[in-house]
């Protein structure tokens, strides 16, 4: 409940001070029953996922992308539609295990835009939140990036990824491999795409990269390390794409650069591809 | 203050309770001069590293072997007296870059064996405590190891080191490679040994394992590992030996085990080595 009610406030508070979409979120605000018919097998099997309750009671008429309703059939579409693109538990594997990272992530995308962002920490307690412009924040206290341009002093967060095929699992840690010996003071794995990104935006690590991951691990807390003075770049070097599933979060374009420079592209299949 | 209330208080709850060797440790209560001029220079550099301290002026007569000690060129030579070994800060990289893992590690030493260990996750505020067949808590609450047999169910923490020679690199890739290949269901780093290890004792990892730590990474943890319910063994398989600067640490011995034989070993000069 204390849970719900900061997910809540966090989003109204930053939803009440926005300024051209903020009617159309709430109107009407009331639940359609069809809406309900449709949603009522993936609330059933989240039904310990709140923010899902959440969001689908408080705005209605927005686009949704989120793994469960991937998972149930639909697809992921962005248009330019208002969409809220949110994963309910990110790490799912160290929620399976109790292994203390596990994140909600909900990311509010505009003309393809990210206009907020909110990561819950929930082991940590820890609420990440950012909006367009205005700054990001952790439990209230302002967020800023380390700021490091220099490789070889920096701390990476990656993750070794779900996939076992063995030429993704060559791919992953050759690249590993490729960072490591530049050299670089270290790489760290704590298990969630979003709060990997957020301990980017906090300064305590320099940069994140990833291939494999999917919008709404990354929704969320882009527009947090943006707005924490950080970058935010495809793995090839060009700019980042939210469907591409993948990303290099930096403290700067210089150290963003330079491990787009060392990494073997992975081929992966987008989150808006239609078969 | 607090933490160093906190830490005076666990350790001296653990050494009124112990039963054999509190006498010597206590007497005499006071410092020598000659000791003060012969740490002089490590407490300088180490001001900010308050358990040695801490142990320093509550007890005088056992032996150490730290971090510091041996890099000043003290030797670890671990003998049947009563040793302390610590890390003052385990996860020094992260400390520099403000990765919120860094723990301070105690372990208490006799005939070789671990008796008590304290670890201290200083930025999560948890107080890990063991002591030789009286449990293992964290903050007063009493830990378990998951119990996992079933090495393709598990979840592992290791650390790709900080050495960064081209072979010993490949090693610890290749290492990750034959796990993930078994397959598991993931490797996490938060660059600490003595966390990492606190992981497996709360349940939140199945084993860790590492190769090119010290003894200092692992007094502490060891033995709260062991009275959680693991099981410690050295990588080739055999009996886990604390200078050897290799540990599997595990959730159950099947699990341990695989492990063992999957890791290719790396070569390394010991702890007590000699020259």
């Amino acid at each position: 409940m204390v849970l719900l009610f900061r997910m809540k406030t966090s989003v109204f508070r930053m939803l009440n001070s926005s300024e051209g979409y903020e009617k159309s979120i709430f109107s009407p605000p009331f639940v359609l029953f069809s809406d309900i018919i449709n949603f009522s097998a993936s609330l059933v099997r989240c039904s310990l996922r709140f923010p899902v309750f959440l969001i689908f009671f408080t705005c209605n008429y927005q686009c949704f992308i989120g793994e469960e309703s991937v998972a149930a059939g639909e697809g992921s579409i962005l248009t330019d539609n208002p969409t809220w693109i949110i994963d309910p538990i990110d790490g799912t594997t160290n929620f399976v295990h109790r292994f203390p990272f596990v994140a909600v992530s909900i990311g509010f995308v505009v003309n393809k835009k990210i206009e907020f962002g909110i990561v819950y920490s929930c082991v940590e307690d820890k609420m990440y939140t950012a909006r367009k412009g205005k700054g990001a924040f952790c439990n209230g206290q302002k967020l800023k990036v380390s700021g490091q341009e220099d490789i070889t002093k920096s701390l990476l967060v990656t993750e070794l990824g779900s996939n076992r095929d063995p030429e993704t699992i060559k791919i992953v840690l050759s690249n590993m491999e490729r960072l490591l010996s530049i050299p670089i003071h270290g790489i760290r794995a704590v298990g969630t795409a979003a709060v990997n990104m957020c301990l980017v935006a906090a300064g305590g690590a320099d940069a994140y990269y990833e291939m494999g991951i999917h919008c709404w691990d990354m929704a969320g807390a882009g527009i947090i390390i943006t707005e924490a003075g950080g970058v935010l770049l495809d793995v090839s070097g060009g700019p980042f794409d939210l469907m591409s599933r993948r990303i290099i979060a930096a403290s700067s374009r210089p150290i963003a650069e330079r491990i787009a420079k060392a990494l073997q592209i992975i081929p992966l299949k987008r989150d808006d591809a239609t078969n």
